[in-house]
């Protein structure tokens, strides 16, 4: 797992996000920032920016059986893909197709609502827009979404407004770092919450070990 | 992981091929048949059969934290989610959702052609038809496809039709027993290929193993 | 035209709405109640309970030569199309076809918010969501709307708000008692609010007219 | 039933393909021409040309509950329904709606080829092409079509590349005129056929009768 | 460039909002009224009667490459281009396409509310559907958005509804006169403004001058 | 406009093409090489590679009102558009666009098969999909389509196949520099030719020349 911003209490978190699924004979789990990377992803130009410093970590890790590319903004996904025959999972796009194993229509909670586009568009890629009951920010920048005491709170309230306003059946949270929260929201909200850093790693683990 | 027919080998074939995703320290995967269910589904009339039953297996197993059920056409996968606040997954489900973690269109290998209608119908209700290449039949029965000796061979000339003519960069294998052909297909195509109670029980471990 | 459920009240109420399309010379209109069905359909487990007994019911029907399945979940459609080469129609995909011939987007008015993820679905498999206007529930039991006195007022404000907050040209009433207050209804709004049971029947009239 | 073109021998196989839709005290299916129609219906201009006499045809009929624009290009039927709050119907819009109710996905014959890009559009504006299992033209004049001794023999060999090749589960008859051929076809391919025309009507009959 | 309206002043006032697209050595923009068309096109009735007359004023240009439409209905679009081997444009279809070179989601502001379904329903026979972000009226008639003082500031408001709730990163103005507003409705909102006639003469001209 | 290879012939040639869209009083066109660009650009990490340089050029182009990107992959697109308020044009995107303008379905002549998935993930992700008729290649390299002398007897081998068998009412060179084959592929094959390049260059000289 590859968290593409450079910020190493991210990646400790993600670390311990992943720790149910590391098991003892199961596929190790190794999570690293990108040396290189932005302290935080948060623009096109950030995304863009890690995308061939990610592929090249990528083919550069004879070690590895899979990746997962660690930003709900998927960067350099397909690039990463060009570049190996190993599996690639990104955390968006797994966190979203996790979701729809939960519900008939998902809602997501972004951190800004500039962030909403790219997701639509990037939904669109997908083929997934039928899906989508609808996105709602918290409107926090990443560093208050990672340390504000509010951000619970304020979860909660935008997922309830995805739950009842626009009819979400399942929740994805659109954040790597987010993971502590994802029981908690769960249990106020009555939906499944899927945090998507647990979901592509699932994917990648299951990929690994059947092959 | 409930095997909706009766059939004792074909259970016993899924369960060997859930063995990799069987950790000590992880969740364990329970395989049963469905001890009221038909000798294998293979028309609507058997999938609508065992959807009440399969809901009355899950509503009744108190032990378990998630369920997954193991036929291409998802019998039972709505009612079941009904009656539980458990996870259940449908290998058909999670088998496309995870062939698009791996290609942008993916095709399908089904057993016969009487069941790609059916397929259509399913794919279009997940709102998934935009990322689908193509479908199309060995023209075997399940029994043939099981025990045949040629069964390799027509998924290698299936399988190389979708990738060729239709474009699908990643082959879902659209039954509940054919893992033990996945790899060596998967080498004879040169393009993934997904075994959907694998992709199935990955993800169902993944979801527990973080609850 | 079976009930699936067995309130013969509620057959008799549709009895009495089919009686407009029962010509002398035309096809004769039974109508009869599920012996084996619920009292209503409001779950995705009465819905699946009644597929098969459906099925068994039309496979025995020598003397008939259509069917229409009176129940606004269209349970059993596809089995029971399977089990008969005599044409099958459910009465929500009736209803919502004939709504597209009236206007370019349709509202639906649902007895329960329950249903209407389980009617999202069911429009998604048809392939019809980018004609749907809006959803919207009256929030009663089946019991209630069928009884109730406010029922009435309470669908013309639910369809007011699909007519001019969602965009409806054309309301569907989502259930299969209601034919009474068509009329009413559709004065109140001024726009063409269509029965989905007048709407199965009239196309299996003629489609039995024309064999 | 208006036929768009002045064709009276079109409009008097048009009228005896509706006498069994005409029950006695059913509504009364009146079939005229449109006196300053084209001979045939076969360009966009023919289909522009006719769209405001059609609906003056309409506004002027008092005696009418409903109206049917019998050509397979559905002309002025939106100009026709603005012009009045009688139900208006097109054969195209209401056979290939009809159809839906026979099989997940439909074929069209169509007369000749230079027609398929109008009928795609017109699917697409009605949100139905992923209903759209393939359209494939007899390649015959309108006339030809019409008298020809072999149309018979090329609509099978049509049709059954259509359900052959393409997957279609019903097939729509393309044209106004070709209702004496209806049932030997479908009992030549084995899938339900559906005459425009008929269906249509059928879909006023009812909506006549219950209003 | 044919404005379909017979209103001379109208056409001027488009004259004037092309003259930046007259180039010297470019193409020659004329500019004419349809001298049989309605004083202004509000319905459907309008836009089909001024099609022929549309197709066949094209059909006798024989000193013109190219042919501009200038009425967000885009009426006659398919029968002049039937008509003509030569570049037929609408402005509604070029003002959307233009749109969605400036943003992943557009808002369209109508004149009148009545006009969104004709508008909606063109959208999807175009296939753009899933690109539009919200339409919503002006509620004036022409007449008044042509002359009253009040239409700038009703279309800031408008355009502010279109970009903050329905998440429009672009605006089109569905209309063909309003140029004049284009520049000061940008400023005001922040995003980019479209004028669809502006759009479909720029596109014109190109294809005239690299053809 | 910004050829993002570094090969200064390709560039010059797009200049030649571009020399009809180039008017004394419109705005001056002025065409450029990526200097840090690869040779030519045929992967995704070649895409990629090349997105923060087009940006970092556009971000120092004080004297320039709007950009094209002169790549059928348009890369950096997003990127670009987010660093500056001036308009930003892909070639690929007004290609397409344009397109639909001439026909119902467009066609694409790609240069290598191994584009088309990349392709289609951009068209899906466009929302364009549903106008597709179909993507063929050439299979040649770029150099080979530069500069051989069969490219165009290839261009309209495939254009045929584009028309006949898939009904594409219009062709996309899906390659920044075939425009010298436009008019003679237009002329051979009997339908519109679209040269993204000059489609990009004319949607950015009319948005320049309006503002």
């Amino acid at each position: 797992m590859i968290n593409p911003n450079s910020n190493a209490v991210v990646t400790e978190g993600l670390r311990q996000a992943l720790l149910p699924l590391s098991f003892a004979e199961g596929p190790e789990i190794v999570c690293e920032s990108l040396p290189d990377g932005p302290p935080g992803i948060e623009t096109q130009a950030h995304v863009d920016g890690v995308a061939l410093p990610l592929r090249r970590r990528i083919e550069a890790a004879d070690d590895a059986d899979a990746f997962v590319i660690a930003c709900y903004s998927d960067p350099g996904l397909h690039v990463a893909r060009e570049g190996t025959a190993k599996p690639v999972f990104g955390i968006a796009e797994c966190g979203v197709l996790t979701a729809l194993t939960r519900a008939d229509r998902f809602g997501v909670i972004a951190i800004k609502s500039a962030s909403i586009p790219r997701h639509i568009r990037y939904l669109r890629q997908m083929g997934l827009l039928e899906r989508l009951a609808g996105e709602r920010p918290l409107e926090m920048s990443v560093a208050e979404s990672a340390s504000g005491e509010g951000t619970l709170a304020r979860m909660i309230e935008v997922g309830t407004q995805l739950k009842e306003r626009d009819g979400a059946g399942v929740i994805v949270m659109g954040c790597a770092g987010m993971a502590r929260h994802r029981r908690l929201l769960e249990d106020a909200l009555g939906v499944p919450v899927i945090d998507p850093t647990q979901a592509a790693v699932a994917m990648a683990v299951g990929t690994v070990s059947v092959a």
